[in-house]
Formats: C-alpha cells, sequence, structure tokens
C-alpha cells in the first residue's frame, strides 16, 4: 500500500525533476528494488542501503539545503585552498538566517539569556534589572530553577502564560489560553507533530494535505515522510501571489478522486512569495475550510515582516473569532509561530510555539503524549520565545535600546524589500512581484530554449541549472524555484533579502550582469 | 496494511496492559472505528478525533511521563491550594532530571554557554581564560559567530571535530573521523532518526527492532510511530539483568516468522535496569549481530555513570574495532550520547551526538538530507555538548574546579547506588539487583494476590495501582515497570537515584514503610 500510494502521490502531483541529486538516481535504484529484494550492490553487503532504506525517506526533496547548497560549500573549500575563483566569498542567500548574515542579536534578548545561563550574573551590575526581572521569572519556573532541567513536555508553564497574553495584546483582546499553547523546537517541529496526528487512513481514504505552490519545502519533506497525499493549490503569480479560493475548490475536487484531504496548509506572509494576505482573503478561506471540514494550518513565523504600507498581518486566529460562534467554536486551527524570524532572527535555539483551536480533548492528551516522547522543547529556546513575546515595555531600563535595534532590523528590511523588487524588475527577463512580508524574493526568470536543452543535457531542471551557473560564476547562493514547485513551464528562485543594504545591492547587479549575459549566451 | 501490520504488531508482542490510560479506552474506539467511517461521538463533530488520528500515533505509549505524572501534577495543584495530604510535597522520582533534583551545573560548562550567549562578556574579568578560549572558539566556528544561527544539518564542524577527538580518546586510540559525527536534539532525536531511516518493507517484510526488555520506552513509542515490529528480547534478571545471547536467537527466530529483523537495539549502561554490559558480553552481541546481518544500535548515554568497582564502561565501537577488520569494516553501528545524563545533566539543552560506523555512504547523503528538513539541531545544545566532549584539562585554570564539582556528583551517585540497592533488600517483597550503573533503581515488587484483583477492578495494571497508592499516600512519584515491559506476573517500579543522599533515605525509608502496609492490608 505504500508503494501505491507513493505512486498515487507522484502520480496526482507531477514535480519538475527534483533538485536533490541523489534522490533522482534513487529512484531507478527504487524501480530495480521491485525486481530483486535485497540487491548485492555494494562491495561489502549493508543491510542499510538506498534499496533497503525507507522508501518515503528517500522520497524527501528538501531544497532549501539541497545540492546547490553542498556545492556552495564545495566552492567555499576551494577558496579557502586558494584556488581562484571570479569571486572571493560565497554569499549564502540561500536560507533566512539573518544573523549568519550579519544582524546582531537584539541586546536585551541575550542578556536575559545570559542571566538564565549563569545565574551568578543576577548580582552583576552591569546587566539591567529588567532584564533580571525577566530571567529571575524564568528560572522560577523551571525545574530547580534551572535551565538544564527538562521543562513539561508542553513547555514551561509561565512562558506559556507569557504566549497566550501576547496573542491576547497581538488579537486585539480576542481571548488565548495558555492551555492551548504548545512550545515547539522552531516552527518547523510543530508543523510536522501536528501533521502527524492528522495522518491516516489507506488507498483513497489517505488524508491529503493542501500545501500553496509555491510552498516551503518543509511541508512536502513531512507529507513524503509521512505517506501523506500532497494536494497543491497554485497561487496565483499574476495577482501578487495572492490565494484564490476557486483555485482551493479546484484543488479539493479534483484530489477527492484519489484522497481525503483533511488538511489545508496556509502561509502567510507568504514563504517563498512574500505575500501577505488581505483580512477578506482570511475569512474566504476559513470559510471554505468550515465548508469543506478541513483542518487548517496556518503558518504565520514572518508575522512580524510586513513591509508593504498597504498590507498588515491578520492572524488566522483573530479573523476566526470576529466572523462568530459558528467558526469560532468549530473550525479547527493551529497556527505556528518562531524565534527565527521577524527582528530577531534566533534561528540557531529552535524555539516557537503553537496555539491549536478547537482541539479536541482527546486529542490534546494525544497531542502531549507524543510531545512527551521527545520529552520537551529546547528550555534555552523556550526562554528566547518568552522574551519576543514579553518584551520591554514602555518605562522599563531596556525598552529605548530595544525599540531602536527592532525598528532598526525592520526598518532595513523594508527597505531592502523595495529595493530588491525595484532592481530585479529593471532587469530583462526577470519578473518580481512586490515583496509585501517575509523575507525572500521569489523573482520570475525567462529561461532560454537553449538554456533549457543544455539544463536537459547535464539533467537538471532549467532552474538549477541556472541556479548553479549563477553560483558558479558568481558566488551567490540562491534556490531553484523547483525547489519549491511553481506553474509547469515557469521558473524562478528564491533569494533573502538579509545581506546589509551595501553587500545586497552587490548582489543584485551581480544578479543582473549574470542574467543579462546568461541570456545572451543562451539566445 | 498498516491497520494489519500494527495487529501483527501487537499480536506477536504481547504487552501488559499499558499504564497510558487514554490509550486503553482508545482501544475501544479504535475497534468501533473498524465499523463506521467517521462516527459522530463529539458534541460538535471534529475533524480529528481519536477515532481519526493516526493509528499509530494512537498505539504509542510514553509511561516515564505518562498518568502516573499526570496525577503527580494535579497532587501538586492540590497541595499549593492547601489540602491537606500524608506528605507536603510530591518527589518526582520518575525521570532522569538531576538539575530538577537539586543537582548543580558544572560552573565551567555554565561559564562558557554564558559567554557564547552574550558575547559581550568576553570582556569581563569575572570570566576564566579557559572558558574564553572555548567560547571563542565555538563562537568563529558559527554563522556571524552567533549561537543564534543555523548551524550545517550535521553539526557546527569544530564540534564535531571535538566528538571525535573525545571518542578516539576515550576508546584508547581507535580512530573516530569527524564525518560520521551528527550532532543531535538530545539522544532521542538520534535515535528515531536511524530508526525512521531503517524501517521499510510490508506485511512478513516489515522492518522487526530487537529490543531490550525491560526498555527505556523511546523505544517502543518510536517502533509505534513507525509502524514498525517490536521484537522483544528478556534481559536475566536472575542474573543481574545481563544480556544473554541465547534469549538473542531466541527472540530473532520467533521474530523470522512474521517480519524481519534488521535491527538491535542495546542500552549499555541499562536503562531502566543499571546494569553494565561486560566486554565479552559486548563480543557476543557484535557477532551475533554480524551473523545475523542486524544493524547495530548503541544507547550509551549512560557511559559516564558506572559505580560498580567491578565494571567497567566498553563502548560497542572500540570492541567493534578490537575483534579486527571482519566485524569493523562490516558491522553497521549508530551509537548515542546525551549532554542530559553523566556527571552534568544538562538535560534542558537538549544536546547529543551519534557516531555512524559503516553507514553506507549513499545512505550519509540521505541522512543529512533528513535532517535539513529540521533545519539543525539547538546550537546552544550544541556547545553543551562541546564542553562535556572537551572539558578543561590539567594545568587549565579551570581544571581543577571542573574536576572536583564532577567527582562530587559521580561519588555521590555512586554512594546513592549502594544504599538504595541495600535499603531495597532488606524490605520483604522487594527484591533490587546491584545498580552497576545508569541512575534508576529497578526493583521487583511483590504483589499480593489480593492487590492484583484490586487492580484489575480499577483497569489498571497491578504494578501501576501499586505506584498509584504510593504516589497518593507519600507523594513519591515513580514509574511502574509496565511502563518499560517486564515477564508476564512479575513487577517493578523505576525510581531515579537523584535526590540529595539524605532526601533519598527519607525517601526509601517512606517507600520500605508504604510496602510493608500495602502486604499487610492485601495479604
Amino acid at each position: 500500500m505504500q508503494r501505491a500510494a507513493a505512486l498515487v502521490r507522484r502520480g496526482c502531483c507531477p514535480r519538475t525533476p527534483g533538485p536533490w541529486g541523489r534522490s533522482q538516481s534513487s529512484a531507478a535504484a527504487e524501480a530495480s528494488a521491485v525486481l530483486k529484494v535485497r540487491p548485492e550492490r555494494s562491495p561489502r553487503e549493508r543491510i542499510l542501503t538506498l534499496e533497503s532504506m525507507n522508501p518515503q525517506v528517500k522520497a524527501v526533496e528538501y531544497a532549501v539545503r539541497g545540492p546547490i547548497v553542498l556545492k556552495a560549500g564545495e566552492i567555499e573549500l576551494e577558496l579557502q585552498r586558494g584556488i581562484k575563483k571570479p569571486f572571493t566569498e560565497v554569499i549564502r542567500a540561500n536560507i533566512g538566517d539573518a544573523q549568519a548574515m550579519g544582524q546582531q542579536p537584539i541586546t536585551f534578548l541575550r542578556q536575559v539569556m545570559a542571566l538564565c545561563t549563569y545565574p551568578n550574573l543576577l548580582d552583576s551590575p552591569s546587566f539591567p534589572e529588567d532584564a533580571k526581572k525577566r530571567a529571575r521569572r524564568i528560572l522560577q519556573a523551571c525545574g530547580g530553577n534551572s535551565l538544564g532541567s527538562y521543562s513539561a513536555s508542553q513547555g514551561v508553564n509561565c512562558i506559556r502564560e507569557d504566549v497566550a497574553a501576547y496573542i491576547t495584546r497581538r488579537d486585539g483582546g480576542v481571548p488565548a489560553d495558555p492551555d492551548n499553547i504548545y512550545l515547539t523546537t522552531g516552527a518547523s517541529d510543530g508543523i510536522s507533530t501536528i501533521l502527524k496526528i492528522l495522518v491516516s487512513g489507506g488507498g483513497k481514504s489517505r488524508t491529503g494535505v493542501m500545501i500553496p505552490i509555491p510552498q516551503y519545502p518543509l511541508y512536502s519533506a513531512v507529507i513524503s515522510e509521512l505517506d501523506a497525499i500532497q494536494v497543491n493549490y497554485y497561487l496565483d503569480e499574476e495577482n501578487c501571489w495572492a490565494l484564490n479560493v476557486n483555485e482551493l475548490r479546484r484543488a479539493v475536487r479534483e484530489a477527492k478522486d484519489h484522497c481525503d484531504p483533511k488538511v489545508l496548509c496556509i502561509i502567510n506572509p507568504g514563504n517563498p512569495t512574500g505575500q501577505v494576505q488581505s483580512r477578506k482573503c482570511i475569512e474566504d478561506v476559513i470559510h471554505f475550510a468550515w465548508e469543506e471540514k478541513l483542518f487548517l494550518l496556518a503558518d504565520e513565523v514572518y508575522q512580524d515582516n510586513v513591509y508593504s504600507p498597504d498590507c498588515r498581518f491578520h492572524s488566522f486566529k483573530k479573523v476566526l473569532y470576529e466572523m462568530g460562534p459558528e467558526y469560532s467554536s468549530n473550525v479547527e486551527l493551529a497556527s505556528f509561530h518562531s524565534t527565527s524570524k521577524g527582528y530577531m532572527g534566533e534561528c540557531g535555539y529552535r524555539g516557537g510555539y503553537m496555539e491549536v483551536i478547537n482541539l479536541h480533548p482527546e486529542i490534546k492528551g494525544q497531542l502531549v503524549k507524543l510531545l512527551s516522547v521527545r520529552l520537551c522543547p529546547p528550555v534555552s529556546g523556550q526562554a528566547a520565545m518568552d522574551i519576543v513575546v514579553n518584551p520591554p515595555v514602555p518605562g522599563e531600563e531596556s525598552f529605548e535600546q530595544f525599540s531602536r535595534e527592532k525598528e532598526s532590523v525592520l526598518g532595513n528590511l523594508a527597505k531592502k524589500a523595495k529595493l530588491t523588487e525595484d532592481l530585479f524588475n529593471q532587469v530583462p527577463g526577470i519578473h518580481c512581484n512586490p515583496l509585501q512580508g517575509a523575507m525572500y524574493a521569489f523573482p520570475r526568470i525567462f529561461i532560454p530554449a537553449k538554456a533549457v536543452e543544455a539544463a536537459q543535457a547535464h539533467k537538471m531542471a532549467p532552474d538549477m541549472f541556472y541556479c548553479m551557473k549563477l553560483l558558479e560564476e558568481t558566488g551567490i547562493c540562491v534556490v531553484p524555484g523547483s525547489g519549491f514547485g511553481q506553474r509547469e513551464g515557469t521558473y524562478h528562485f528564491r533569494m533573502t533579502i538579509l545581506p546589509p543594504v551595501e553587500k545586497l545591492k552587490t548582489v543584485l547587479q551581480k544578479v543582473k550582469d549574470f542574467h543579462i549575459k546568461f541570456l545572451e549566451k543562451y539566445a
């Protein structure tokens, strides 16, 4: 059944050739495995081989850290060894990793973390009182007053309370219950945990999970791992990557032929597409989910990253409540946030939370049980999450510095979002929608027929071929659109806007020069 | 097929009634779900219910944080509300959480962590130079010199190098390759990742995973999640919980009737059983794995926790190499370590590593791909792991204090191991094997027939009934043996030896008094 389901999944959701080289060669290996059970192919026979391994794991693709990133690592080593290149450094614009790009941590956050880590510092006069207050509160809620103890599986109680208070403020008073908050190891952990609980059934009853195309490839990867059915709905590139409910209807209708669509995933602000959903659109989506009995997953990790003056972030939770009790007491929703994005960019701490709405009480028990197997999320990441949701307030010693640092990061990102859009749109053969939010550009690129042929000769997706050339010629590492999904025959790449302004200008100029040369070469 | 496999699993590996109340009631619900597809049972129909959820997740049990711990939480709340009990505090001896029990963090470790967290402190005269040196080294290996950046999916390079150097020292010069080291989110993450890659096949070809009984319930939980087949081998209680290779032979022979046994899990020192395997036993196990073509998983998180003067820790890796090239170049092995146990007890940081031996190069690629979906383990946990494997050395400023703190923790644990064994063995109806290592006692308890009947009337496993009574009457929280597995008709519980010596004495006295009263009541 698993093989059958895997074939159904591939059949119903055609993918462009995956960017993960290994998993392409493994397709042939998989085919041969159908014929002979344990083929002897390695010099010494191994128990664990591409043929014998979990086929669902083999099917996983994850472009953001895929072959292009491996290549970038090789080039860096070559540079270190003194091998001459047309550039002196690799610029990793493939991943939303702000601090790796030079963004400084928020001082207050790190002060509280240091105090929690080494409580002797609570006596030091060089730390502000409001930071000490936060640290004491967190430590008092930890077993043995230490970050080194396990927390409850759901997370430290007082941090869940702070998260609930934050959500209530954010949503203009719509109440949040700490009992509905689960701290997680980054948002990825929460998303995969909730999907793990949701997936069931076999054959045509196998759970279908609706995801946007383009998507963040965590979704397709987890769907592969769980042997669920990926149901694509396409965002409207001609309309600033807006979500169109008619497209949701088409997708769910077609999916019902071969699976049981049970989950609808939304990424808002969008990754990689950067659109910010209008309130009206969110209402339409919620109504659709209610009508079609879909469990809603709202990935809202970029909620602080909105740049376009015409856009505002609306949480699914808030809109759900404003639509009235028929929705707010019925639609099942899980929404996700993270310490990794926003203005703090604390990716390494792996902090995050999810809020669940209308989850069946028995399922809450199951969720806690499942989480308890992994004991708890990193307590340092939980502490980082606490500072994000409980920052200094006016009147507190650190308020001014905190606000200055936060606004500096977000102001710069807004500037860079506009800069990137404008510069890309000056290049012939590149079109870039406005970067309303998040931290990526996802421009559409024209790839000439001759380049498509050259890519095919290299057994690469055309945009992978393009990105590899870009990397080799300029040192700039971006991710091909095929890693996120795109309408057939269209090509894109995802690039972060995280490098400092001057560096970003250089990057954009280099992409422009490369692109013009590329068009000439393959004209 | 999934349902069929689940039934096979249950059929072949009889379990005593699970301690997780919810999952017992869910068994009935599951049975009814076979008859009707989406039964309407909740007041408002939910999409995600016990009936519709992932049945493999529903089958998961995890006793260490199961119903007894929920009950302990309720009692704590009652005490806080001023409700009178025969005790004034709940003592959580259910989980190996050293710092929650008052153990102080190792100063050097926390100093380095604080320096990494808030690098301004690198200028502070109140931190020793060797701590600063470690912190600088770690930060230089991080993107943007910050713990807030993502690391490589496999972990920070220089930390993997330090792990490899540590293993080489530990194993008397047997070389370790940093390329074979993967940093993980605690050991649990590494174990479940490698099992996830290993499990495949359907029906009688489904992967069988051999685990000791009693086991640490992470194993049974992950096997459930993955819908793999649990193959039990019993440790020999009459022989200090030793592993007997004849029992492995019996287990694998019987398992071959209904699955494909492909993995052999070993916990050494044992959890919950505390035995330390002899070198001869490890050789026998490796030979058996080689003969039977089994992938070896060696859970060695208690490698620093050996107390019995007659015992020494031998790593599987070292013994494998000493057995000669036929073994060392053929047997596939993954071994695991963690920051959570040992003398440091840094559970909350979720640090760990695994070392893989003879992994097929293509599988290494698959492993990195799978890990990359979750981006990276918490970088603070990686830093904590680094300090564990790269502690102060003689001549360095912090060496003396570090050694004193480390020896104090381990010396105390050895004292408490002996104390616990001796005191338990003075109680009629309790028998306790020597606690050679790890941090738990797993005494066998006699439960009178009348108490077994009373338990059945409460729909509880007899040892769950016993532990619930112990909790309600004394405030001491331990985990029933049924949560780990035990030979039918025998009963045990697991208790940590982590409370401070004087408190541990009180705990043991209370257990003794309770047990005698219990025997009298149900005589």
